[in-house]
């Protein structure tokens, strides 16, 4: 939940959740975050809550409860049961990494979800295999610059057709080469993850690899954000940097860089899954 | 705070400083440490909390509230101002390294502690140098394993003398090259940090660098600890480790060691002064 | 290679290559090891070059040619060709994580191996249905130690007939909880890398990570050493440390852990197959 | 030493160092960057040698028998004696933490230089101090926007007066916050570094700390660069970032950010004097 700052919230809170509901916290974190900017308070105020609760809830209901008397707070809150599993799909379009790192940690169990759909808009093998490996449900739905715009609503009336289809809570741009609509980012906003192979704001747009390597950088990053209407320029959820010791040929750019993007990307889909990230703004709030 | 974990203590505590005390709380922070051991309960609940108080408070009655209040949840707590900076001692025997990065950081003021005193056991120019040029009082007493009991005792009046005198809260062990007594460590219980040259508990005792270089490890590394009456056992505070690339002579293992004892003792020393940790059995819990 | 040190070894050397053997040097790298010990050289150098032999080239030929030239030198060296790639056995008990790094980055071809083999003494679920994912051939050889010094026998006989029918370069064992018995590690000296999940020397033996979670150290880590006959003291490849920032329950030093584990254990059969690895005594030097 | 790769050049060089001038190599890289673009060459050769030389050697002689027999190969070179230090100047206006850590270094001897020198346009008690602690000569020579042109140009006067007295070799700019003339780039030039409070191209120019909150990053990070015409796009030499857990305020990011910077800046001198770095065209080649 976040909300503008004020004397006394997290008293009410626990004591709504303590007294009211019953429960058990486990852990709170709360921020503060100051200096407002575009039209925010000065001072606003985030919280997570994670409480354990007896003879189990309704989350509907729950819901209900906590919107009747957080009202007067003026605050935006979700509630959700820890144990319910968002439905994950994945888009790719031909390398594999980023894909096979999350299928390979799902299969370890510690991504919690499920992934019952993967589209693309390539029919790589690599990309193709992995699917019927991790027993995904695999869809090749041709998209890209040259298609007549006709032949390109179609595309995305089927891609929305499957992600409604499947039940579809979140997306994951698994390097997926191709440009979001708006209407698909309306329906699904703050909802679709996309990983970018450079340390945004730093290279923006097309080879930040080769970007990075004409620049003669010692690091080079990825970072997984939000997909807003304005590419490259959602709210950013993580971040990394390597060193690049050998910085002799745009190849090994590109090879240390795939290892941060697979390691970011499923950083930020983890976190999400795990319902620590509040959007707010350009920004997300990451608690820990 | 500490005590058994129960249902409700979050908002307990929470009512205690927002209604009984009219205070806004900025942040808390809670932690349950499960599977007891050491005659520890089966879970632990941990709590840190950080509050303005508007009108001002003393801290000893406030203290006396507290205790009224917790003791039914048989909780151990301090409170502290947090505008108070503790007096730190430093002590040191040769090398300066450990010594420089606090001086320097305290210079920057990102170390919230008065420090008004240096004691060293030799009488080292980069040493004795350094105090002067920081304006820290400095006092040679000689301690040594050579010296007859009678001399090594009235070297420890000295040292306890001074202590007292300058009012010390905190003991930061620079790479003192001596065993405390048990007197003085009864006395600054939890309240001596020491810095050991490797990555405990791997290398206790002479020479970790070398024992390191000897068995070929590709990291080495630094541990801030309390002292207690088993040498290199207290509880641990920080640790932090380094890869070393060259790996062609004991020297770069030392150099390499030295930056990283500098760090992790800082950090330690900074931990504390923020009062960020709470000691419990053989563990340092660390709050962020 | 690496022999004492001695002046002019660098010019002979590439001399050989260039003059001799009419190829163009991409990179060299020297090494001079100092302080001996163990009847050790006081100043050992050690040297590992690439270079492009236009002609192509008989391994075999080629490592004639450096015996005859190299003996006043008292070298020992070793020469292969970039685009062999060994054959690697990975042995595995339960856990699948550092199984699923591996092939996953095979299949990422980002090890340059082939991995025509898996032996596991179990049968679980997860091990199995990897083998099968990624189409490498499974055997499940029963080890334990409830069994009889001839049933051991029969199965230490399976194993080696496997590893010889499956022509095996190298062997990895991906938390293999069996000990390795001598004669195995006779054969295969130096070719079988083991991943501990501590960062050696501390917390040898069983139960690492509880070990770490009763002495309360704020890094975890793990080790990938070459398995000798003194169980957890063999030549350490690689190591790493996170953080455990959350210290609550030993669960979650398990999570960190496996995730070092896993990049620790690749990592160090990556320098391997890359032929950067050189054993001398206990140590092992690594090339970058 | 530079030049466009041949085959046959390590061992050419080796061969000079060895045979010709009866020196001891104790290390070699090579380097071969490829990709060209700017005129450069498709593959050009790096090289940095290290070795002892018995009888001593005039580097001046030495210099000109490279120049004799490296002509052919278009090579670009230099040679130091390696006991030789260069002699650093620091400038500074308000901020000293970056000129502490550079002092700090240097008085626990890991930094090979002479520092006989700070220019600062401002008089802030906390950088004066810190000339007069650490036995540094000060001079304030004021230097702001608000000046005319002749006040100015008389101020260059002044800086480049005590550049050339104190025989100054290589300038650090610890956070001096005014435009260095072309005249003086042209003189000291690739020997003016530069700290930019960013993870340059990211965040260019004014309040890169505020650019960053705003942005919601969540690492930030800082960049040494050689100082050219063009501001913040220098030769980048060294750098680093670092996550900002608590995001609740751009103090957060300024705290964290002078921690990375000072860090940044004595890595980027300290290769420097290490003579470790190679300026090709708008990149520095780093050797380890």
């Amino acid at each position: 939940m976040h909300c503008p700052d004020r004397a006394g919230i997290v008293h009410f809170v626990s004591g709504l959740i303590a007294k009211k509901l019953g429960g058990n916290i486990s852990s709170t974190q709360e921020l503060i975050v100051t200096g407002g900017g575009d039209g925010r308070p000065a001072r606003e105020f985030f919280m997570r809550v994670v409480w354990e609760q007896k003879n189990g809830a309704d989350c509907g209901e729950t819901a209900s409860f906590f919107a009747r008397h957080l009202r007067p707070y003026g605050a935006v809150f979700s509630v959700d049961d820890a144990d319910r599993r968002d439905r994950l799909a994945l888009f790719a379009t031909r390398e594999a990494h980023c894909l096979v790192e999350v299928l390979a940690a799902h299969y370890q169990d510690i991504l919690p979800a499920e992934i019952p759909l993967i589209i693309s808009n390539r029919e790589h093998e690599k990309v193709v295999n992995l699917a019927h490996m991790f027993n995904v449900n695999f869809y090749h739905v041709p998209y890209e610059g040259g298609m007549t715009p006709q032949e390109r609503k179609k595309a995305l009336k089927k891609q929305s057709d499957l992600l409604r289809d499947y039940g579809i809570d979140l997306v994951g741009l698994a390097r997926y080469m191709q440009i979001i609509p708006p209407a698909m980012i309306a329906k699904y906003r703050n909802r679709i993850i996309n990983i970018h192979h450079s340390f945004l704001p730093a290279f923006v747009g097309a080879r930040p690899y080769h970007q990075a390597y004409d620049r003669g950088v010692k690091k080079i990053g990825a970072t997984a954000h939000f997909v807003t209407a304005r590419l490259d320029e959602g709210p950013i959820i993580e971040q990394d940097t390597e060193e690049v010791v050998d910085q002799s040929s745009v190849e090994n750019y590109i090879e240390i860089g795939r290892g941060i993007e697979k390691r970011v990307f499923l950083g930020a889909l983890r976190k999400y899954l795990e319902r620590k990230l509040i959007v707010h703004g350009n920004k997300v709030i990451v608690f820990t």
